[in-house]
């Protein structure tokens, strides 16, 4: 496939192997493999790019744009199997959580959508966005915020409306959800590495924006992402004290969260087996005790020069 | 442009056009004349899609992708005059309205945003959706979502979440945002078909899907239509005892901006002008009495069969 060949040849083999690769994902679904599933999607995704193909494109994507599905409520058939999976979820949170924590979780999915397809957009046209759009990209893109749309579902504790979208608590969220993501971007970069994606990834932003190095396009990531938990501790310590029981319950799991998707990354096979060239996923036994850094790479307490985020650092209502 | 040429001319002359058109688009923004700078832009699009110039599309479509400048609070100042514009929108949001009332709006921008994305690149794919997608799809793109999520910032009376967000109080909006879609797609239909569009508008897809003559199809749209304002009076007679003031003044609200908005689809210059073919917008006189039907085509109670909305006739839970 990446031999020199005449064009025409070659599109038409793209063409054939996306709608070859998409049928594989289907397959995979019906076998209720959908790890695999997914990762045939993205394929499938790519290559019906590279070749033009506006057709099986759209058919692949709108395979994983389910969105109405989530929203529909009661017993509906769906022949899609992702629409009839996480139409499935959605009778569930119906059944358990309150309708605000049923909306928010769905505007919240949106949310994830427009960011996996601004995402997708980029790789589509070949585009590596500026640092700026990036974080506001991965905000979305991340999966933090359906992620975090759970936590009250869990705890069975609605925040109330005045509290959950006062600008303080906003930031709040957004601040666990960019941790995390940046967290996962290290985690990931060498798998992404391994199968040649287009690597939309804070470290690849960096190098190309700056035209720094490896070396130093991940200290100034570090860095970046070090000051976040900083402000996100200072902004929670201020407005823990007037915060209801569920404000005060969500605010503490968003700290979790941030923990436990450290833990998640260093820990789960399909990172870990990223070192070793031989080893297939969970062949490499997880670290028992895992290292932390003493201290913040950046003790800044300056916001990061980005529009998208610098007025985290504001004096936020609450 | 339309003429037979070499294609590589003809792909260089659009290409060339679209950055030519994009251009336009931005000098009559800087001459505050949007309106006209939006149609540019939407030519720019086309000629983009229609060259494969992926980085001019990607390029108005970011000009016109500006969901983030609205979310950040604060004086920012912002290069690209669409996102200047809808910043300064939501600083006026945040000045006279509340956090939850801001987030709404928000939300429902977004909403808007993914609609308008999904209608954009099925023209751009040259795909006609099907009817249920066309019904799901229209209800974002129609930008009845951030309309009237400005109603009760306008009335200064914030609806309480456990109300707006239950399942019929989400219908009963959806079902404004569809009449009154719907009742635009026949008042521009005129108007898209003379500018070449690729026409996603009721009456097409009912007429690609059920292979309808334009009389028919016409006939089905209006029956489609019909049944959902009577759905919609059932269902609020039903919530409106049970209702805050708060949410009645916003349920009766909703009930107005159908009402008005067949009147502004009946009088505003733009559609007037469609029928006459010398006369430019604005030279034409509304009529001074507007006719109404009196009684509905469509006197069934069945739900329309579009998995997508049959859920609003059943008993939601308020």
């Amino acid at each position: 496939m990446h031999a020199e060949s005449h064009d025409s040849t070659r599109l038409r083999l793209l063409t054939e192997a996306a709608r070859l690769v998409h049928v594989l994902a289907r397959m995979y679904v019906d076998d209720v493999r959908n790890g695999a599933a997914q990762q045939y999607h993205r394929a499938a995704l790519l290559l019906a790019a590279e070749a033009s193909d506006r057709t099986t494109y759209a058919v692949v994507l709108r395979s994983m744009r389910v969105q109405r599905a989530l929203e529909i409520p009661g017993p509906r058939r769906f022949d899609d199997p992702y629409a009839a999976a996480i139409h499935d979820l959605g009778e569930h949170f119906r059944a358990s959580a309150t309708p605000v924590q049923v909306r928010r979780f769905q505007q919240a999915h949106r949310a994830w959508l427009a960011g996996v397809q601004w995402q997708i957009g980029n790789r589509f046209r070949g585009l590596m966005p500026t640092l700026d759009d990036y974080v506001t990209m991965r905000l979305h893109s991340a999966g933090g915020e359906p992620t975090y749309a759970m936590l009250d579902i869990a705890n069975g504790a609605e925040v109330p409306a005045r509290e959950m979208d006062s600008p303080a608590v906003c930031a709040l969220t957004e601040m666990a959800i960019l941790v995390a993501a940046l967290d996962n971007d290290r985690h990931s970069l060498a798998q992404e590495a391994g199968r040649r994606q287009a690597q939309q990834n804070i470290l690849v932003v960096l190098m190309r924006q700056d035209g720094s190095p490896p070396a130093r396009a991940a200290e100034d990531a570090v860095a970046l992402r070090d000051r976040v938990p900083r402000r996100f501790l200072v902004l929670r310590e201020r407005v823990l004290p007037r915060a209801s029981a569920e404000l005060r319950r969500y605010l503490t799991d968003l700290g979790r969260g941030i923990r436990g998707d450290i833990e998640w990354g260093l820990r789960v096979p399909r990172y870990l087996s990223l070192g070793n060239a031989t080893a297939g996923p969970g062949e490499v036994t997880p670290p028992e005790r895992i290292p932390w850094a003493d201290h913040p790479l950046n003790t800044s307490d300056e916001p990061p020069p980005l529009p998208s985020i610098t007025w985290w650092r504001d004096d936020l209502a609450f």
